[in-house]
């Protein structure tokens, strides 16, 4: 996806905010804002959005020299997550289909604001999230959820790429793959996390902590930004990014950096911006699993 | 009001948003976004948000070309205000608190956004915002409507000056300056609109249209900006400012432009941005009377 004019305010807005979590003086943010507004003029709009966010990012851990703003969100996120990894599993058990269930839980964790949520708060959220989703699932046609497309590609595929997003969600993430192993055991799951810190989104550690490590390989993808960005990845991760038979991409920074490749990716998101959703074509707060190819 | 960095994703919000209204081209949208971001480093904090709605709403005008991009807009919410008005006139006859509802319907006018209602929603929306503001200052101590203060002030006001907002609001404002003339013919009122296109503000042919020159003295402040920008007012108009007996203020942007200004002021108007919210210290979307020597 292209970066379109409406991103520039919220590049702003994104930026103050998470020089503020980094713990900036004012001078320090206002000088934040002034940097961006200098790079905001050189950033090529045919560039996707999340390259504009690793200079946004990168910038606010140069300014404030804070190498990791979100560490602590991040492991309150793991922390909480982990805590209700086996009510996640019961939902997945008790369900009649189960991996549709396990694919909703895996959108969901990427919704739920850990940051400011407690665990019964989430328990709600979670309640909430599935019945809609399901709603939203039966009125087919309106949604756009590739799920037939998915099951498919899941049966024929010997190694799958996992594209994390952010901290707290791999627990999810981690429910899905079980479930994706349960059905077939000898699934090859490769789980791709940031190499450096950036926002929220998981670390290999993060995977580690939510013990992805027991259910797939963990990589790093070699970046520091908030997408997976193809040109600017590990030669490792790209090898793997190429010969995968199945990519499931979480999160919207992974479709935005993603949504042009030609590779057999489903993206599971919410569309949480209307940029995005005008993009896709579907509604604000949609929850979509998208084929790629079928762009 | 001083700018605050929370204004500055807004202020490339506005800008887009008025450079589409104007009909400008993506490429031409794109270089008053950067043309702002020039700006924006340059715009010292302590000056108020008003000063760079002069900035924003000026570029938009020299880039596209266009002098009056709201001109339209200000003549829909004229016509279809002026269709209401004998409701409104109606509301306050039957009220028992005619002053107060004269008020309430004043702010309301402030609120609806005409460029998108027709005149059913806006008697619907009308109801729900006297039903609510009546609500609200039954809270009294919980908002913000310096009611008793205002009734006093007027009673010993010779000369009021009334510093209009938008079209259509005019009509509004009519209503008010009726009542006000009502009770006492003898009041002197000077309503004071902008000089030069800016957003929607109202000038002196929408002050005109709507009926204003029956009840008061129609004069511009001078300015082409959001907002009463002392230093930038006529001298006529900043005579009449020094000696009126009491000031009626319409809207944030003269809120924002004269919050820290000592005269007898009384700001009428809906706090719909958060920034200024937190600066008057009041709820978001609450409707707010306030003397300013109370600040």
């Amino acid at each position: 996806m292209k970066t379109y004019l409406d991103c520039i305010p919220c590049f702003f807005k994104q930026a103050l905010e998470a020089a503020r979590i980094a713990g900036a003086s004012q001078k320090i943010q206002k000088r934040i804002l002034d940097k961006i507004a200098i790079a905001i003029r050189k950033f090529p709009l045919s560039s996707s959005p999340p390259e504009m966010g690793q200079i946004i990012y990168g910038l606010v851990r140069r300014e404030t020299g804070n190498a990791d703003p979100y560490v602590k969100i991040k492991a309150k996120s793991n922390k909480l997550a982990l805590r209700i990894y086996s009510r996640l599993k019961k939902k997945v058990n008790y369900s009649r289909h189960k991996l549709l269930t396990a694919l909703e839980l895996a959108v969901a964790g990427n919704i739920i604001d850990y940051g400011v949520k407690n665990s019964l708060d989430v328990d709600k959220e979670l309640k909430k999230i599935l019945s809609e989703e399901n709603k939203a699932i039966r009125k087919e046609g309106k949604n756009i959820f590739n799920y037939p497309e998915f099951r498919r590609a899941l049966k024929n595929a010997g190694t799958i790429l996992y594209l994390a997003d952010n901290a707290g969600e791999t627990v999810f993430d981690r429910v899905l793959i079980e479930e994706i192993k349960r059905i077939d055991k000898n699934k090859k799951i490769i789980y791709a996390v940031k190499e450096k810190p950036v926002i929220n989104d998981a670390l290999i550690e993060d995977a580690r902590q939510c013990g992805i490590d027991k259910v797939a390989q963990i990589i790093s993808s070699g970046l520091d930004a908030p997408g997976t960005i193809l040109r600017l990845c590990s030669k490792k991760f790209l090898k793997i990014f190429k010969k995968a038979d199945m990519i499931i991409s979480k999160g919207q920074g992974n479709f935005e950096a993603l949504s042009n490749v030609s590779r057999p990716i489903f993206f599971l998101f919410m569309a949480k911006c209307p940029v995005v959703a005008r993009d896709v074509g579907c509604n604000l707060g949609d929850i979509i699993l998208l084929h790629s190819p079928k762009r």
